[in-house]
């Protein structure tokens, strides 16, 4: 048993690696300062060295290439950014490893809601979505809201009404289950049970228990296009448990997704919370427009400083408008990959 | 019958230049540069000199004269920018002149849905609801959220539930009927029904529809208090006729509400989703802080040059760390009252 678990985690990682080593067929060295690229995170959090399993690492290494090729594919035949950033981030929300699309956590109901954003740094047009339910990628609904409507930002039924209207398929919430998700809710919900038993402990405080093994799945991709233009997006189902309608940072412009041409393309995983009152991506955007900030010490700034000091957790994914990107994180790990300019290899990291 | 209108319109003006001409029973002369204040708004938009009946006027300036009042009179006392900005909010929910509370505008399904936002300058903390229903003064449930609970955002039912977890009251929905804003949404529903018989506009593109009268109601209120910290409330009933669960950028921490002890306190009014998509509170506090600008150079290249270079209509009520208030708006007009410094006379305008 041991035997086949250790050949299959090898070939999991041979494959990674393979995967890993191009996003084309041929990846040429010493290629130029990159005129284009694509950076994504697939959520941040207390990832420790010991109890990420290998073959799990592999999945993730392997899903995290797949999307971040197919980003840069886009980009590299001379696609939009906000083409590539939308054609990455829906496979991530297909794939169950992430907390965004099928995957998504449960929320105290035992539902499954889910928020999006995406936006285009040449106009700054932005189109979100919030708790809806029946949205297979909410990623092109966000999209949708952007350009067939005057609006910005939708909610709930509404969004979801407005989704049929536009001709998108309403699916059934079996179809987010995974086992791995309803397990953790349960183990959750026992939690939830135990400390409520204990006095002075209310339930109000109780919501987003993610337990020890604290992580956030959220989704992102920022992307830099051949024609200059940046854009971001960001997909979630939000934070297990989640009471009262509550929304996180992720379909907030300018807290957990921005993107404007004149500075970056920003979007962020973590407790939501603070990157709402933090403004977390604008601010970024801020720092290098009036601050005159590189990228690297505006992101530095507000995740490694503003953020810690004021106890959030999370981290985020960065590029500006000369290719450069950034993506710090105060968590012990973030999903994260990049590829950048012609030809480019597909960079992945965890730690 | 024009005799009478004429004298009770005299009463009326008489009433008001009485409750405007102080806050304090005894005015003084040349006070010493304000420690603390208050600003508010009662919204923005195309307001006619010609169109502006003259008791309309007065009810309009007596009401923000009650509620700037109230504000400024928490503060004399001692009290917190977050007390003196939610008492403002609540007199001014509570009026029929205003689109929030009481009076809110009708959506598409001849509901009213109430958004509401608050923020501490000195905490970073913040309290949102969007499309609530059945709620008379959604700012103190802003406030519950930012003091009472993990979260920064809630909406809809979820909100509610918390409300009334919380102990508040749910109100049923004919209490925010007025006659007016219901002929109002009649007329609007009747343009939409013309252009939808005309090719070529989708119905998608006719929501938030005001008409000739476009006039945004929103309110909102900034203060610093004596102990130097700010605060900013926002609260709306959206657009008329809106769809889709449209959420526009009154609960948008960093777009139509904001408050940051380094900088100022901002309160929006106007097309929200320009608001949302340019950040325009927190841009406005960024200037200032990254930029070195004054308010009232931050909030002037804000509201004058990027948001009418996007097309956006509107304006804003900022209060600085100093005590300095900017009020620009680059509609026809902006209702708006302002009360600083010790026995502060309430200075209102609308032009």
């Amino acid at each position: 048993m041991k035997d086949t678990r250790t050949f299959s985690c090898w070939i999991g990682l041979i494959s990674v690696i393979l995967l890993a080593s191009s996003c084309s067929r041929e990846a040429k060295i010493d290629t130029p300062r990159p005129t284009f690229g694509i950076a994504i995170h697939g959520g941040a959090g207390a990832i420790s060295r010991q109890s990420l399993k290998p073959e799990r690492e592999a999945a993730f290494r392997a899903k995290l290439t797949e999307a971040v090729c197919t980003g840069h594919r886009v980009l590299q035949n001379g696609g939009t950014s906000i083409d590539a950033v939308e054609a990455t981030i829906r496979i991530l929300e297909d794939s169950p490893l992430f907390n965004a699309g099928k995957g998504a956590v449960f929320t105290s109901e035992g539902t499954n809601e889910l928020d999006a954003c995406i936006m285009d740094g040449r106009t700054l047009k932005a189109g979100a979505i919030a708790g809806v339910k029946h949205i297979k990628n909410p990623i092109s609904l966000a999209r949708l809201v952007m350009e067939k409507s005057r609006h910005v930002m939708m909610v709930g039924e509404g969004a979801e009404k407005f989704a049929f209207e536009q001709g998108i398929e309403l699916i059934e919430q079996k179809y987010f289950f995974t086992q791995e998700r309803w397990d953790s809710w349960q183990r959750a919900r026992e939690r939830e049970k135990q400390r409520e038993k204990r006095p002075g402990t209310s339930s109000s405080l109780l919501e987003d228990d993610l337990g020890p093994d604290r992580k956030f799945g959220t989704v992102g991709a920022v992307a830099l296009d051949k024609a200059g233009n940046l854009a971001a997006a960001t997909s979630t189902g939000g934070t297990q448990n989640k009471r009262f309608g509550r929304v996180g940072d992720c379909p907030i412009v300018g807290a957990g997704t921005y993107a404007n041409n004149r500075t970056c393309a920003v979007s962020a995983t973590g407790t939501g919370e603070y990157f709402i009152r933090l403004n977390v991506a604008h601010d970024i955007s801020a720092l290098m427009e009036y601050g005159g900030s590189t990228l690297e010490q505006a992101a530095g700034t507000v995740i490694r400083e503003k953020l810690t000091k004021l106890g959030g957790d999370g981290g985020i994914v960065a590029i500006d408008k000369n290719g450069l990107i950034a993506t710090p994180f105060n968590t012990s790990g973030m999903w994260r990959a990049h590829a950048l300019g012609q030809d480019a290899k597909a960079v992945v990291a965890v730690f």
